[in-house]
């Protein structure tokens, strides 16, 4: 059987704890053999069935990376309007992200229907597939964490819309819209406990006996 | 800036390699503080504006699990009548769930309405509730790993019918039924592949650009 060192095991949790969502990057690149190697890590990850529905865009060009940002900036301002008060004001002041800085830019959707995998698992649960897309994106920020670099993951965005203007096929759905790079700083408290948006449970509270 | 040894990147590799999903397991318990040092992950994984919606409900009792896996063995003949002729001979011959011997289950679902976060990042895209149990879930299985314990996940299960057996509230959506325990066999091979089901691509070949 293999087994992991103590030492190992303490690190995986430090990474963990350190992962953060990164929305404040470097100017600096990214060198493509090491986001190459990151991304190792989504052919490493469950998928049902063997699917692996994962389809990863590399949203490189000004134009597509323009019309990206727009599609964020009109989701947050919706999303901003419908708080009030301090509430707004809080969520005015927050960078939610790093779409305008960070170097490497990849919107990760998932093949709905592919013929991979044969159906297996996915008939009384579909979302199985978008779920294996989740857990290679986790893979993946692990690793590309455990190298140093930041990622975040945007979701005030609209999936559909981004789908359309970067032109890709009906049956895929955006699962995330990452931005990747050296971090401009490291901290192991959410920017939202920071600014009191939302503070995490200090322990797991949601254990259920059936 | 925190940095993670070469060593360390090299390992966390391997026990994503080795990861797998674990469908055979011995009958020895699992120690309840081994469990909770694992079921620590999900404190540190990502969630959505902190809304850190997973609720994990440990399936313990015989008639929670009889109806489990009841509940398993109906969506497995569904799926099963759904193949045909060889396809069929080795779908009915796959171990695909361990659910009568594993001797820990977990059922993780996700609060769909949970206050907590106050709605950020989940008013164009709701689903990242279930995508950060996902990312919890995926957090946890590589916790376990490193630890030596095999998780398998089950989604060969009709996610309603389980919610209302296990008497649980209609907002919770079932995000995955877990198999923990300790593996009977270790292989750095997909038992899909092993029996000829499907196959992983030997690397990552979905990398578009726009």
């Amino acid at each position: 059987m293999r087994t992991f060192s103590q030492d190992f095991q303490t690190e995986l949790y430090n990474l963990m704890k350190w992962r953060r969502d990164v929305r404040h990057f470097k100017p600096d690149p990214v060198d493509p053999e090491l986001l190459r190697k990151c991304l190792d890590a989504f052919q490493m990850a469950p998928s049902v069935g063997l699917s692996e529905p994962w389809r990863i865009v590399t949203v490189n060009s000004p134009l597509a990376r323009q019309k990206s940002l727009d599609n964020f900036k009109a989701a947050n301002a919706d999303a901003l309007a419908s708080y009030e008060g301090k509430r707004a004001t809080t969520y005015a002041a927050l960078k939610l992200s790093g779409m305008s800085d960070a170097p490497v830019q990849l919107a990760v959707f998932c093949a709905e229907d592919t013929a991979k995998g044969r159906g297996i698992g996915v008939q009384t649960m579909p979302e199985m597939r978008r779920y294996s897309v989740v857990s290679a994106i986790m893979s993946f920020w692990l690793a590309a964490r455990a190298h140093g670099l930041g990622l975040g993951w945007v979701s005030i965005i609209d999936p559909v819309q981004l789908r359309t203007d970067l032109d890709l096929p009906d049956n895929w759905s955006l699962v995330a819209y990452l931005c990747i790079g050296w971090p401009k700083e490291e901290t192991e408290t959410p920017e939202l406990e920071t600014v009191g948006w939302e503070m995490r449970n200090a322990q797991l509270t949601t254990l259920i006996e059936r």
